[in-house]
C-alpha cells in the first residue's frame, strides 16, 4: 500500500528539479529494473506487483532491496508512462563521473539540442549497439533521468556514459587531427564517402538541426540521400527523425571495419 | 471558441471505434497539417491559434478551408500530444484504395504487430526517405490513424500507401520467386549478405519480433550485427528499437543501388 507521501514524492521524480535536488530518479519496465538491479546503479525501492515480485525473486539479489508489493491502481498513480508497467524502481543518480573521457581511439556521439526523450534513450539504445565509446550532450539537450529517456535505453543507461557539457568548448578542445562529422543537405553521401573509425559524431536538433556554434568545428560534412522517386521537395519526407539518423551513421561508419 | 460539443467530438476521434465510425482522423503539427492541406486528403475543420493563422495564411489555400481561431488553452483540451501544436486538424480517412498492389519492381516493408504509434509513424516517414513503395500491416498493427502514428509519419501519411491485411494470406500469395527479408538472431550478417532491389521486408513486433506463422514464409533470414565490445550478453543492448532496425536494414537495402 502507497502512502499519501510516498505518490507525492515519487511523482516529484518527474521533474528535472526534483531530481536533481534528491538525486534520484524513476526506472520502469521490467527489462530495465532487471537491467538496473544487475549494473552498477544503487537502486532504492522497487514497487511491483505481487506478480512481478512472483516471477522474478531470482532477479532480485537477497538481502539487496525487499519490493514493496503495489497494485496496478497504485502504479498507474506513479507511472510517467502511458500505460504502467508492473515495476517501478527509485534509483540514486551516480555522482558526476572523475574520470576524462577516453574515446582516442574510438567513435563518440555528441548530441547538439536533442530535445525528445524518446530520442535521446533510443540514441543511448543504438551507442550501446554499435559500440560507441560515449554520449556527450549539449547542455540543451534533454536530461537523461528523465523518465521517458530512461525507459527508452532500454537499460543501454547502465553501459553507455553519457556526459552533458559545453559542445563547442568540448568540441575547441580536440586535437586538430581528429574528425568531426556532422549531417548536413550540402554533405558528401554518407553512403560513398570515406569514414574513419573514430572521431565525433555530431547529431542536431529535431526541427534545426546542428547550430552555428557547433557547425563551425565540423570537419567533415555527411549526408544520408533519399531515395525517393518524387523530384520536388512536397514529393518526399523532408527529414529523418533525429534517432533515426544517429542509427543510418552509426551502421554506415560500423560496417567499414567489418 | 470551441463548444462543449467540439471538444466532446474531438476526444471520441482519439479512439479507433469512433474514427471508423466517423471516418475521420485528428492531425496535429504544423509542418503535418501544411502538408496534409496540399495533398490529396479531404481537411474538414482546423483549429488554431491566431498566430499559425497569421503565419500560414498563405498555405490555407482560398475557399478551402477557414481556420477556426482558438486559444492555446481550448487546444490543451483537444489535442493527443503531451505538448499541444499550435494547429489541429479533423481529416477525413480516405476510402480503401480499390487498386491493387503494384510492387513488383520494388522493396515493401510488412510490419508483423507493430503496436508502438511512434514506431508504426517512423517506420513510414523511413519509408518515404527510402523511396519503399508500400507499408503492408497486419491486423494486429496499431491503427495509422491514431494521432500518434500521424503526427510521427510528419506528412508521409500522405504519400506513402499503407494496407492492413492478414500478413500470412498476402505472404503465401506472391510468386514464388519473390524474396521474403525478415531479421532474426541465426539470420546472415546483413552487412555481408546479398540483397535484392526488389521483394518484401517484414519488421517484427517489437518485444516478440516474428511470429512464426510469418517466419514460414521468410526465404532470407539477415541479422544486424552488434558491434559492442562486451562479449557477454548483459553487458550489450539486447536488442534495437523497430523502427531503429527499419531503417537500418532499409538503408543497406538502398546503398547498393548507389
Amino acid at each position: 500500500m502507497l502512502s499519501g507521501n510516498q505518490v507525492k514524492y515519487i511523482n516529484a521524480l518527474k521533474l528535472k528539479k526534483n531530481r536533481e535536488t534528491q538525486r534520484q530518479f524513476i526506472a520502469e519496465g521490467s527489462k530495465l529494473v532487471i537491467e538496473l538491479l544487475n549494473g552498477p546503479y544503487h537502486i532504492n525501492e522497487i514497487y511491483a506487483t505481487p506478480e512481478w515480485i512472483g516471477m522474478n525473486a531470482a532477479f532480485v539479489r537477497p538481502g539487496k532491496i525487499i519490493p514493496q508489493q503495489v497494485t496496478e491502481k497504485e502504479l498507474s498513480r506513479i507511472t510517467a508512462l502511458n500505460t504502467p508497467s508492473p515495476v517501478l524502481a527509485i534509483v540514486s543518480i551516480p555522482s558526476a563521473e572523475a574520470e576524462p573521457l577516453s574515446f582516442n581511439n574510438n567513435l563518440i556521439l555528441a548530441l547538439d539540442d536533442i530535445r525528445d526523450p524518446g530520442n535521446l534513450g533510443t540514441i543511448i539504445r543504438i551507442a550501446d549497439w554499435y559500440g560507441i565509446s560515449a554520449v556527450i550532450c549539449s547542455e540543451t539537450t534533454v536530461d537523461l533521468y528523465n523518465p521517458k529517456v530512461v525507459q527508452a535505453t532500454m537499460g543501454s543507461i547502465a553501459r553507455i556514459p553519457v556526459h552533458y557539457t559545453n559542445l563547442a568548448d568540448f568540441l575547441s578542445g580536440l586535437p586538430a587531427s581528429h574528425k568531426v562529422y556532422g549531417s548536413f543537405l550540402e554533405g558528401e553521401n554518407i553512403y560513398t564517402s570515406v569514414l574513419s573509425d573514430k572521431g565525433v559524431i555530431i547529431i542536431g536538433n529535431e526541427s534545426k538541426g546542428i547550430s552555428q556554434d557547433v557547425e563551425k568545428f565540423v570537419t567533415d560534412k555527411i549526408h544520408i540521400p533519399s531515395f525517393a522517386t518524387g523530384k520536388k521537395s512536397e514529393e518526399h519526407a523532408e527529414s529523418l527523425n533525429a534517432s533515426v539518423a544517429a542509427a543510418i551513421i552509426c551502421s554506415e561508419f560500423r560496417r567499414r571495419i567489418i
